[in-house]
C-alpha cells in the first residue's frame, strides 16, 4: 500500500495534504467534503485502524465503493466528482501523517455505559486509551509545522490536558521544534440522513486553538470548506471553551427530552394529549424548541455528551462535583424504552404469544442509523415477555448491532396478520396515506404509537376498526 | 357603594358586562384591555377584597389613579381611554357578580415555599382555601348563564375537580339551573413592563372548556379583545389540558434555567466564557432557546409553577409521584443566590465592613417588578456578612416587600464611594454609556456582573481602573 500511497501523492503533487483519522460516520463524509473543498484543492488521505472493518472501509473505498447508505444524494454526487478527480486515497498505513498538512482527528471516543436491565444507568466509564494512542500516532509521525485539527468530542479540556502535552512531548523526544505546530478543535455537527454533506458545509461551526496562530490556521482551513459567507465561523477564547460548547448543546437536547418523560405521562394520567399541548405552546418563540414524548433516545451524541462533560469536570477540570442534573437527564432519558413498555403492557397486558410487528428501528425518522436505537431495548423487553417480534424498516436491510436481517417489504410483514403494531421510528413513510389504507385492510389491531407520529385524523380512522395507543395521550 | 354601581348599571346599560374578580397584575391591566375591547363594548366592574390593599386600589381606581407604575406607555393610554367611556367601575361589594355575563377569575392560588437560610426548599404546601372561597363566591351571586373564565395559574384539574362540582352544588343549593352555567379556562401570559397591553391583545392564547358549549363561550369572548386574526387561539380538548400547558410552559423555563446553573459554574472552573459559548450555540434554531446565567429566578410564576403541576399530580389526578425532575428544577434555582454570593465571596472574602452598591432590586432587567425577586436573598447574604449595602433602581422607588425606599438617583449613590458594585438586574440603563462612565470615574472598585450585562469591550474598559467578575466568566 505504501507504493499506492506514493503514486496517489505523485499524481496530486503540489496540493496541500489532509489526513483524516478515522473514517466513520464523520471521517468518511468529511473526506469527501474536504476532496470537493468549496475553496482549494486538497489531496485527501483518509487513515483508518488496520481491523477487519477498518480494512474493509479502506479496501471499499479504494475500490470506488462508499462505506454509508447513501440516503443524502449529495454523497453519491460528491464520490463521484471524486473518483474523477482522483484526490482521494484511503489506507491503514500511519505513514500518511508525514505528509500531511492538516491532520483532522474523528476517531470516536467512547462512554462505556452500565445500565441494568430495566434501563437504569448505573455506571460509566470513559475509554480514553484507544484516543490517546491515536493522538501518539499523530505525535510520532506528523509534521513539525501541522496543523492538528480535533473534531471528536472530548471531554472538555482534552486538548490543552491531553492532546497538547502528548504531541508536545512526541515532538521533543523526535528533537523537533514545538513552535510551528498547531493544534485547534472545531467539533463537527453532522447528521446523518438526507441533510448528510450539508450539516458540513452549509452549518455554523465553531472553532478555537490551543493560540492565536492555531485558531487562525483553523478558521482559514474551515473557510475552504464551509459556506461561510452564509454560515459564518464562531471563534471561541480557548479550546475548553469550544469543548464545552459541543457537550452543552447536546445535554441541553437530552435535558428537555428528559423533561418531556415527566410531563407525557402526565398527560397520560390526566387525559390530555401532549401533543396538541405541546403545538400551542410551541407557537411562543420562547418555546419553539419544546420536544416530544417519544420511545427513548438514540444516536451516539445525545445517549452520552452530558457523561463526557461529568466525566471531564472531575478528572479533567478538577471539581469533585459530577454535572449531576445533565448526567440525570441521561439516566431517565435510558429508561424511556421501558416506560413505553410499561405503558403498552398497562393497556394490552397479554403480550406472551403475540405476534408483534415493529415500525421502525432506526432511531430517528427518515434516517437509516441504528447505533444506540431505543428501539432494541424496547424489543428486548417485548421478546422477554414472551411477545414473538418482527420488524420493518424502509431504510434498513440489516441492523448490525443486532445481526438481524430487517424485512423492507411492508406488506409481506401484514400478511402474516400481527396482533400488535408498534411505531417505533418517525418514518414519514408510516404516515403516507399507502401504510393507513393497508392498516385498514386489516382488522382488530392493536396499534401503539409511541411517538405521536399519527396525526388525530388517521388516529379516527384506524380507530374504526381499531385500538390505538398513543404516548402522552390519555383521552383517545 | 351599592348605590354607586347602580348609578354605573344604568350609565352602561345595555351593555355586556363583565366582572373581573382580583385586581392585581393581571386583574387590573385586564379590566382595561376589557373596558376597551377591541371588538365589543362592555361595562366592566373590577372586584377585589375588602382588605386594606384591596380597598386601596379601588379607591385608587375609582380616582382615576392606576394602581400600578405604567412602564407601559399603552396602560396610560387606555386607563384614559376608559377614563372617558366611563365603563369601569371598582368595588369591593359581591353583589357585582350578579350583574355578570361574564367574571374573570384572576385571583392568586399561591405556593407557600418553605426554605433554610441557603435557598434549599424544604417542603411547600398548596393554599387553596381562598380560590376555593372565590369560586363560592362566585357560585352563591352569580347568574345561571353566566360564563366563568378562570384565568388564574392552577393546579391541573382544578377546573374540572374543584370550580365545577363547586358552581354546580351553589346553583343546585340556589335551586338554580346548571344547564346554562359555563366554565372555561384560559390562562394568561401577562408580562409586566413595556409591553404589559400587548401581552394580552396581542399575543397567542391558549382556551378549553369544561363542555364545548363552555369552550365556544370562552372563544366568541377572546375574540372581542385579543387581535386573533395575528394571533390565533388554540382549543385544547379539555381544561385538564390547559391548566397542563400552563405549567408545562413555566417548567419549561426553570428547568432551562437551572441546566444553566451548573454549566455556569463548569464554566467558571474551566476557564470559559459561558456568554460566548451560549451565542454561539444559539445561532442553531433547535438551540436558540438556551438561557444565560444569572444570579436566581424571581417573578409569580417560574418560582412556583412546577410545584403547582406535581402536588396536582399527586393530590388531584392521582398519582402518588411528583413531578420530580420539575421540582428540582424550583429546588436548584432557589440556590441561585447562595451560589452567586459565594463565587462573590470565593473572589472578595472580605465582605465583613464593605460597602456595597446593588444595581438593580427587580427581579427582571426594564421593568419595575420585585416579587419573589432573587436580589431579596442574595442581599441578605451580603447583610448577613457584616456588608452595608445599598440599592438602586431606576424603576422602582419602594421596594414593598421589604419596606425598604430606594434610591434611583444613581450619582448620588456613587458619591458616597462604594467598595463593591453589584449588577443585580438587567435594567439597560446599567450598560449605557452614561453608567460606565459613571464608573470609570472612579477608582479601584470590585465589579461584580451575577448576570452577564456587561459587553466583552464594556469589560476591557472597566478593568483598567477596577477588578471585574462576572458569573459564568473563568477567564477575565
Amino acid at each position: 500500500m505504501e507504493k499506492q500511497l506514493q503514486l496517489f501523492l505523485k499524481n496530486n503533487k503540489n496540493k496541500e495534504v489532509i489526513v483524516i483519522q478515522g473514517l466513520g460516520f464523520v471521517g468518511s463524509v468529511m473526506s469527501l467534503v474536504c476532496a470537493n473543498a468549496i475553496n482549494g484543492d486538497y489531496a485527501v488521505i483518509g487513515v483508518d485502524m488496520p481491523t477487519i472493518r477498518g480494512k474493509k472501509i479502506v479496501n471499499d473505498l479504494n475500490n470506488s465503493i462508499f462505506p454509508l447508505a447513501a440516503e443524502d444524494p449529495k454523497i453519491d454526487e460528491l464520490f463521484k466528482k471524486t473518483l474523477k478527480r482522483k484526490n482521494f486515497f484511503a489506507t491503514t498505513e500511519i505513514d500518511a501523517y508525514k505528509y500531511a498538512d492538516t491532520i483532522i482527528v474523528d476517531i470516536n471516543l467512547d462512554v462505556e455505559k452500565n445500565n441494568d436491565y430495566s434501563g437504569e444507568l448505573i455506571d460509566y466509564s470513559i475509554e480514553l486509551s484507544s484516543f490517546k494512542n491515536a493522538i501518539k500516532t499523530i505525535g510520532k509521525n506528523c509534521n513539525k509545522d501541522a496543523l492538528i485539527l480535533i473534531e471528536t468530542t472530548v471531554p472538555p479540556g482534552t486538548c490543552m490536558n491531553i492532546v497538547k502535552p502528548m504531541i508536545y512531548d512526541c515532538l521533543k523526544k523526535r528533537k523537533l521544534s514545538i513552535d510551528n505546530i498547531r493544534i485547534g478543535h472545531s467539533y463537527e455537527r453532522v447528521m446523518p440522513g438526507p441533510g448528510y454533506i450539508d450539516s458540513i458545509q452549509n452549518f455554523y461551526r465553531v472553532y478555537s486553538g490551543i493560540d492565536n496562530i492555531s485558531a487562525d490556521a483553523v478558521e482559514s482551513f474551515l473557510k475552504t470548506i464551509i459556506y461561510t459567507d452564509k454560515y459564518p465561523l464562531t471563534r471561541l477564547g480557548n479550546t475548553n471553551a469550544t469543548e464545552i460548547a459541543k457537550v452543552l448543546e447536546n445535554s441541553y437536547r437530552a435535558i428537555n427530552i428528559a423533561f418531556m418523560v415527566e410531563w407525557s405521562r402526565f398527560a397520560e394520567e390526566s387525559g390530555v394529549d401532549i401533543y396538541e399541548v405541546i403545538d400551542s405552546i410551541r407557537l411562543r418563540p420562547t418555546h419553539s424548541n419544546l420536544m416530544y414524548p417519544g420511545i427513548g433516545v438514540g444516536g451516539y451524541c445525545l445517549t452520552k455528551d452530558a457523561l463526557l462533560a461529568s466525566w471531564a469536570r472531575q478528572n479533567l477540570i478538577g471539581n469533585n462535583d459530577p454535572l449531576s442534573q445533565s448526567e440525570n437527564a441521561i439516566v431517565i432519558n435510558d429508561q424511556m424504552p421501558r416506560f413505553a413498555f410499561e405503558y403498552l403492557l398497562r393497556n394490552y397486558p397479554n403480550l406472551s404469544g403475540s405476534n408483534i410487528l415493529l415500525l421502525g428501528v432506526s432511531y430517528r425518522g427518515d434516517v437509516g442509523d441504528t447505533r444506540y436505537t431505543p428501539v432494541e431495548k424496547f424489543s428486548n423487553f417485548l421478546s422477554d415477555s414472551g411477545a414473538i417480534v418482527a420488524f420493518h424498516d424502509p431504510y434498513i436491510n440489516y441492523w448490525e448491532e443486532k445481526s438481524l436481517k430487517i424485512e423492507q417489504d411492508l406488506k409481506l410483514l401484514l400478511k402474516k396478520l400481527p396482533d400488535v403494531i408498534i411505531i417505533s421510528t418517525g418514518h414519514t413513510f408510516y404516515k403516507k396515506q399507502e401504510t393507513i389504507d393497508a392498516l385498514m385492510n386489516l382488522s382488530n389491531l392493536f396499534i401503539y404509537d409511541t411517538i405521536g407520529l399519527l396525526s388525530s385524523e388517521q388516529i379516527q380512522l384506524l380507530q374504526e376498526k381499531h385500538t390505538v395507543l398513543v404516548i402522552g395521550r390519555g383521552d383517545l
